[in-house]
């Protein structure tokens, strides 16, 4: 397993003393008893500690591994991406907007007249272009999008969890799902294929929650 | 447990069956194999169906439930909600586009000068607004706000399952996280503690998966 600084210090802390409240682990790390809280739930519900009311939390020994974790993470991209939704890079902002709208996301993938991909545009690269004085019938997606190579991607084949990493660490909330190949000129060339995003990852939570209840 | 219809029809043909392949099962349903492979994936990962290699799937008689899937579903939204990003129902919306900008989220919850809940404006209510000839530094956000009673809520000691499947199917970006009370006048208050947000339910899901590694 591979625990966060905190959370191995936690353990510590808790292998050392036998049994102890949250609130003394919380004091030894000059933290609070609420910022430590999802550590201590994360760590409990691994059995790596034990919970017992007013006596605190102690080390367990022997970690049974869970086959549902296990098969989690080989839960792959493929099954619970959404379709694409892509707009050409000569497209105007207002034109892009309009398409934000009527296929309710939050970002467009934008490709070339190859249909290749070429950038992302966002609700918040439109919203920062609003601020400006810049017509958005006139000006092309092209001009405000992120464009490639500072584009996160993901393929058909990644596990779930590494791509919903990449959202949370590149605070982005959608990946483009691209099959990526090499053309006659040596250069890389990325098919779209779908979008994954935090609303891809909130539904597979849900439905594993449910599935339990 | 409670499985979608669809999930219940595949237990019953695989148990007919004694052992069935993917596509035939498909094809019994009228569906696609990929339509069906997150049914699958999650009934095989929940143990009631097993899947072999070349064989297929077969149902399988018992089937423990994991205590990590019980802790899960007691999580609650008090240990896992950000921290609020509030606007005054009479700032302009141009403000409220910059306070996204300089917080970077997606979503303000709109307060009265009594710091109580009256809306929400999120990216896509701005993306609207800025369609329109209208001047964002003019028009007060309460023009163009989501106003109570048509905010979804939740509050501290909501299970994080049923705030995260509020979010799925509501299609909203970001829950206020309320205490509740009714005042003297016997109206309904709510005091705006937090925000939860698929970030929230992305950032989990990562770490219970990373936990595993």
């Amino acid at each position: 397993m591979e625990w966060t600084d905190r959370q191995q210090r936690i353990v510590e802390i808790v292998k050392d003393s036998g049994s102890i409240t949250g609130e003394k682990i919380a004091a030894k790390l000059d933290l609070t008893r609420a910022t430590l809280r999802p550590d201590l739930t994360i760590l409990t519900m691994f059995g790596v500690l034990e919970a017992r009311p007013r006596v605190g939390y102690s080390y367990r020994e022997n970690t049974r591994p869970s086959p549902i974790m296990e098969r989690l993470l080989q839960l792959r991209v493929c099954s619970y991406k959404s379709m694409p939704v892509t707009i050409l890079e000569s497209a105007s902002i207002y034109e892009a907007t309009v398409a934000m709208f009527t296929q309710n996301v939050g970002s467009l993938t934008v490709v070339g007249l190859d249909r290749l991909l070429v950038g992302m545009i966002s609700r918040k690269d439109i919203m920062k272009a609003s601020l400006g004085k810049i017509d958005l019938q006139q000006v092309p997606v092209g001009v405000i999008m992120t464009r490639m190579p500072n584009i996160y991607m993901t393929t058909p084949d990644e596990p779930v969890y590494s791509a919903a990493k990449k959202l949370v660490q590149h605070q982005v909330d959608s990946l483009p799902v691209v099959e990526g190949y090499v053309d006659e000129n040596g250069d890389e060339c990325y098919e779209v294929v779908g979008r994954f995003t935090k609303t891809n990852v909130t539904k597979l939570f849900v439905e594993i929650a449910e599935a339990r209840l």
